[in-house]
C-alpha cells in the first residue's frame, strides 16, 4: 500500500474517470502514431533540406492533419470527462501542444505522446520503466534538439551547425554538459531551443532520480516491514499462549466450583 | 513531530520573536516590491545604455532609495528585536545587503528578499516549495547574472559578452555547467561575478538535494511509524487481554474468599 | 538475507548452472591475460604508426587469435549450459562481443572481461569493490577512448586530436565533463567514441550511485534489525514470565485438585 | 553507537596508540603553520617571477626546511608508534608527501595537513564539519591547482594560462565542470596537474555526498530508535502487569494454602 502511494505521487494527473481511460486506452496507439508520422515529417525537410516542393508541402499537410487529430482527442476527452474544468486543470500540458505551436520548435512537444506509450508498454517493474523512460526521453531529446537546431541554425553566416549530424552531434555534447564549444546556437531561436534542451535533460535526470530514491525508499520499507512482521508474529504467539492460560485458569476455577 | 524539527533545521535562522515576526509580516510585500523596482532601476540602464541621462539619473535615485527603504527596515527590525545582539548575529547576512554594497553587482543581493517571498507565497508542501525555489533562485541567479555581466563587460576590448541577450545566455550555459566558451569574462571584475553564478548554482543544487533528502527520510520514517504503530495496537490488545484475566483472576480468587 | 538479494538484483545474470561456473572459474583468468594482450596488440600500431610492417601484422594476427579464443569460449559455455537458450538470452553481451567487432573501436568490448577479473579479485566487502570497479573501469574506459579516438581521428586535416597523448588527455576532460574544446572529435567515426565513452561515463556514475545506495539501504536495514532484535529479546522475556506463571498455575490448581 | 560506528568507517587511519596521538596533539598546529609557510615559499616566486635572487634562495631554504621538519614529525610518529609496521601501512600518504616531491607541484600535498587542523578545529557537529572541510578543501584547491598550472604554463609559447590570476580563473572553471576552454594547459605537467585537480574534485563532491548519506542514515536510524523505545516502553508496563498478575496469584494461592 506504501508502494502505491509513492507511485501515485509522481503521476497524480492520472483521472479517476474511467471513461476518459476507456478512451485514451483505445486510442494511445494510434496517437503515438501519428505523433511519429509527424516526426517523419517534420524531419525530412531538415534533413535534406533539397528535397522537391510537393513533397515538402506534403509534409506540411501531415503535419496539420496531426494537429488536427490531436485537437480532436483533446476535444473528445474534454467532453468524455466528468468534471470538464477539473480535467481542463490537470491536463494543461496537452492543451498547450495544441495552442502553442506557433513556433515550429513547439510542435516537437506532440512526441512527448511517445513517452506516455512507454509508460504503459514497458514492464510493469520500477526499475524497467526507468531504464525505458531514460532511454526512450533521451533519445527523442536529441533527435528532437538535434532537428529543431539544424532547422534554426542553417544558412545563418555565422553558424557551426550546417547539417542533421552536427544538429545531433551538439545535441548530445549538451546534454552530457561537456560543451566543447565546436558547435553551438548563434541565433536567437536556437539559445531558446538549447535552453529547451539543457531543461529538458536536467528533468530528465530528476525523474530518474526521483523514482530511484522512491524504490529506494519501498526497499528500506519492505525490509522494515519484513522485521517488523516477525515482531508482531512473536506478540501473537504470546497472546495465543495468554488466550491457553485463560482457558485453563477458566477451567480450573470452574472446576473447584462444581 | 520529527517532520517539523527536520523542518527547523534547515531554517534556523527564524526568530522566535513576535514583535519582530510581525514587523516582517507586514513588510515584506512592500519590500519584495522595493526589491522589484530595484531590478528594474538597476537593469534599465544596462539593457539600454543610450537612455537619457534624467531616466539614468532616476534609475540611481530609485535604487538609492531601494538601499534607504532597506536600511531603514533592518534598524526597525534590530530596534524591536528582544536580543538585539543575538538578532544581528542571525541576520548577518542582512546587514551585509545593507554594508557592502559599494561594488554595484553585489547590490543585487537585495533580490534575495524576493525569495524570502516565494517562501511564504508558495504552498505549504515540501514539494511545491522546493519546485517554487528552484524555479525562482534560478531564474533570478540567471536575471542577475546575466545583466551584472553585461555590465562589466560591455566596453571591454576582447570581450564576447556585448549585449543583456550575450549575458544572459553566458549565464544559462554557465549555470548548467556546459559552458561551450563562445563567450567567457575577461575582466576581473566578470570573473568575480562568474564564480558567484557557479557557486550559486551548486548552492542552489545543494538546497534542492537536501530538502529532497530530508523529504526521504520523512518518507521512509511514516512507513516505519505505520509499522510500529500496528505492532504497537497488537500490544495493546494483548494487555486488553491481560486486564481481562487479571479481572477474572480476581473474581475467581474473590468468590472461594466470600 | 536481505543484502544477498539486494547483492543479487544489481547481478542477475548469474547463472545457477554449475558446470558453466566451474568452466567460468577456470579461464577467467586466462581470458583476462589474453584481453591484456589483445589491449597491448591494439594500442602498439596506434601508439607508434611507425612501426615495422613486420609487428604490425603480427598485431593483427594476435587480435584475430584473442578473437578466436573468446569465440571458443562462448561456444564451450554455451555447451556446457543445461538451458542454452535461457544462457544464450542472459549474455547477449558476450556474443555482441563475439559477433559485432567489424569496426575496430567495437573490439575493445573485449577488455570488459578485465573488469570481470577485478569482481573477483576484489574484495569481498561492498565499499572495497565499489572502489576497485570505479578505478579499474575508468582506467580502462580512458584507456580505451583515447586509443580509439587517437586511431580514428589522426591523419584528418581539421582533427586537433593527433597523438595518444591528445587522445588520451581528450578521454579525462570528456569523461569528467569538463570539455575545454581545446580537442574534439570532427570524424563520424571519432563522434560515435565520444558518444560512447560519455554514455560510459555516465553509466560509471550510475554503477556507484546504485551500489552506493545499496549499501545505504543495508545500513539503514541492520540498525533497524537491531532494534527490531531488543524489541523482540523483551517479548521474549515477557514469554517466558508467561510461562512460569503458567506452570506456577497448574502447581498450584494441581495441588488444591489434590 | 551506532553514529559512533558509522563515523568511524570514514576515519579508519585513526590510530588507537595513545603516545603518538599525544604528540599528533601537540604538534599539529606547528604543523599547519609550517604548512601555510611552505604555501607562502612556494606561491611567492609564482606570484612575482621578478623577485631578486636573494628572496628567490630564501623561498627554495624555507621549503627545504619545512620538508626537512615533516620527515622529523613522520620519524618521531613512527619512533613513538606502539605496531610500527601497521602505522606505516595505515599512513602510506604522510610517506608519500615526504619520499614523493621531487616533481615541485607534488610537494602541495603538504598542505593536506590544513586539512586535519579544520578537521580538529571545525565544530563538532557533522553538517558543520561538511561545511568546513568542503570550503577548506575547495579554497586549498583551487590555490594550489591557480598556482601550480601557472608555474608549469608560464611561458610556454602557446600557454593561454600566463599569470596566477589566470591560473585561478582556471581552477575555478575546471573544478566546477564548466570548461569554457578559453585557457588550457598545453604543457605534460600542466595537464597532470588538471587531472590532479579533476580527481580532486571529483573526490571533494565524494567526501560530500558520503559525509551526507551517513548523516541522513543516522537521522532515519535515529527516528526509528525512537519509535522502537515507545513499543519496548509498552511492552515494559505489559511485563509490570503480569508481575503484579504473579504476585496476586502467589498471594492468592498462598491464602488458600495457609
Amino acid at each position: 500500500m506504501d508502494a502505491e502511494r509513492t507511485e501515485s505521487t509522481t503521476r497524480p494527473e492520472e483521472p479517476a474517470v474511467s471513461r476518459v481511460e476507456q478512451w485514451e486506452n483505445r486510442t494511445e496507439w494510434w496517437l503515438a502514431a501519428a505523433a511519429l508520422l509527424f516526426l517523419g515529417a517534420y524531419a525530412l525537410p531538415i534533413i535534406d533540406p533539397g528535397i522537391p516542393p510537393w513533397l515538402g508541402n506534403a509534409c506540411t499537410v501531415v503535419a496539420a492533419l496531426v494537429w488536427v487529430l490531436f485537437a480532436g482527442d483533446l476535444a473528445m476527452r474534454l467532453y468524455l470527462a466528468e468534471n470538464r474544468r477539473r480535467y481542463l486543470r490537470e491536463h494543461l500540458f496537452d492543451v498547450a501542444i495544441i495552442v502553442l505551436p506557433l513556433l515550429r520548435p513547439l510542435q516537437l512537444l506532440r512526441l512527448v505522446t511517445l513517452l506516455t506509450i512507454l509508460n504503459r508498454a514497458g514492464s510493469h517493474q520500477l526499475r524497467g520503466r526507468v531504464v525505458t523512460y531514460l532511454a526512450g526521453g533521451t533519445i527523442l531529446l536529441v533527435l528532437c534538439g538535434g532537428l529543431a537546431m539544424t532547422d534554426a541554425e542553417r544558412g545563418h553566416p555565422d553558424a557551426s551547425i550546417q547539417s542533421v549530424a552536427d544538429g545531433l552531434w551538439w545535441a548530445v555534447v549538451t546534454m552530457t554538459t561537456v560543451g566543447y564549444g565546436d558547435m553551438y546556437p548563434v541565433t536567437t531561436m536556437g539559445r531558446y531551443i538549447a535552453l529547451a534542451l539543457m531543461l529538458g535533460g536536467i528533468a530528465l535526470l530528476g525523474v530518474v532520480t526521483a523514482t530511484f530514491a522512491s524504490w529506494l525508499v519501498e526497499k528500506v520499507s519492505e525490509a522494515n516491514e519484513e522485521e517488523e512482521v516477525a515482531t508482531r508474529r512473536q506478540v501473537e504467539q504470546l497472546r495465543a499462549e495468554m488466550r491457553a492460560l485463560r482457558e485453563e485458569l477458566q477451567r480450573s476455577s470452574g472446576q473447584p466450583g462444581r
